[in-house]
């Protein structure tokens, strides 16, 4: 699927992730990978002037399940199993950046992890891996 | 610190997360343990008519936190370092209930479990660990 | 499968595990759930007298494996999809015990946790979750 | 630390990793960065001419423990706090090279990850993440 499909059908499938206003963007998908924007938005912030840990969690989510429809199609029901955190360093009141690459992509399974930074930053925010059931007779 | 306390304590400091509709509330804490409840909400929605995963994750986390809180005191400051999560099952468009209890609390680390299980039912939707970095000179 | 049966699978289709001298020993199976026990041995040391990760790593994966085996037959190509460890306090130079139970045992996908604690004592020292994919056409 | 007093701290204090004959080698260090080889050896066999799970654990905890050393100095008391693990592909009877890259290496905290490939081969066989607390008053 190229990038306005995957769009579209994250849309028309999760409208409820702008629940409150919207706040993330699918900015790219390539092979194996996909990128994810999350603007910043007064519901995501916590003490300290910092983002909300489940804030990243559904951006490292949603960068993965998009680069996996890109490379398989609209397999709505594909389930995540497992998805496992490292939070590095505080972002900051800022908009972050998840860059998501899949490291596998079998018939049943699809793997990958996430890279989440604040918007032209280098250092690393949170650090995610993420396990994905693919249904069968797809 | 007791039930009352660790309420206001989280009421003060994370009014976010009632952003978009009340849904979170602390029912019990204890010796190393507290319990969180997730009512219903139409933003936790997904596809297929189940509870999103951060929703879930977001779940698991304050309740780690509220066993925390109320185990060592307002450290308003502990911050989350990883979290890991099990999807096991679709909970279904229901509540549910996170069992937080502490694995570990150490000066500067502690470490717990969460079990999340739709409210009245026995099966684990979902399996979560956390490890939290506690300030020194606590 | 009850556990002498089991004991005599993983004899026959593990035999590596015991390279250098015996040291797992499997205790008791159950409904979703077993038992097995890692004797201290000279290769398990680390600095300052305590029981090697990759041991203690070992000890629950083996454990998982043998409550999945106790609870669906002989699998043999079940194949482990991820662990996670969190290590909480050193367990001495001593005997150490893995309490597996299954959290899910689905079709695809089995899922459980392991609370791994020195002989004779409370404390968990090594918390594991872990995901075996079940071969299809079983 | 450079490559050559990297490989004799490992040598004095672990001792044990070499117990059943010598396997792991480290080829690499640099900035927050190490490369570790494991040498194939019948007792990492597993059913099916696979590698057992516990030698690429070990691996990979191994990895990441050279990039700390060789980026702050020998720590020999560094501890491993968690370790996760995503296995995706079968690696055959070969050889295995770990790529541990540090995310963050705080006063307090160093959190990196480690992809095993198969020598000569571009797919990743195992994902890691693991988590490290340094002692105070270094």
């Amino acid at each position: 699927m190229a990038l306005p499909a995957v769009i579209d059908f994250l849309e028309r499938e999760f409208p409820q992730i702008h629940h409150g206003g919207r706040s993330y963007h699918l900015e790219a998908v390539g092979p194996l990978s996909a990128r994810m924007r999350m603007d910043h938005h007064e519901r995501h912030l916590r003490p300290g002037g910092t983002v909300s840990g489940p804030a990243m969690m559904a951006l490292a989510d949603l960068a993965l399940y998009a680069a996996i429809l890109a490379n398989i199609g609209p397999v709505g029901l594909a389930v995540t199993t497992s998805l496992n955190f490292n939070f590095l360093r505080k972002p900051g009141t800022t908009g972050l950046v998840g860059e998501a690459r899949l490291l596998k992509l079998g018939r049943r399974l699809a793997v990958g992890e996430v890279l989440i930074r604040a918007r032209d930053a280098e250092d690393v925010v949170c650090h995610a891996t993420g396990t994905y059931s693919i249904p069968p007779g797809r």
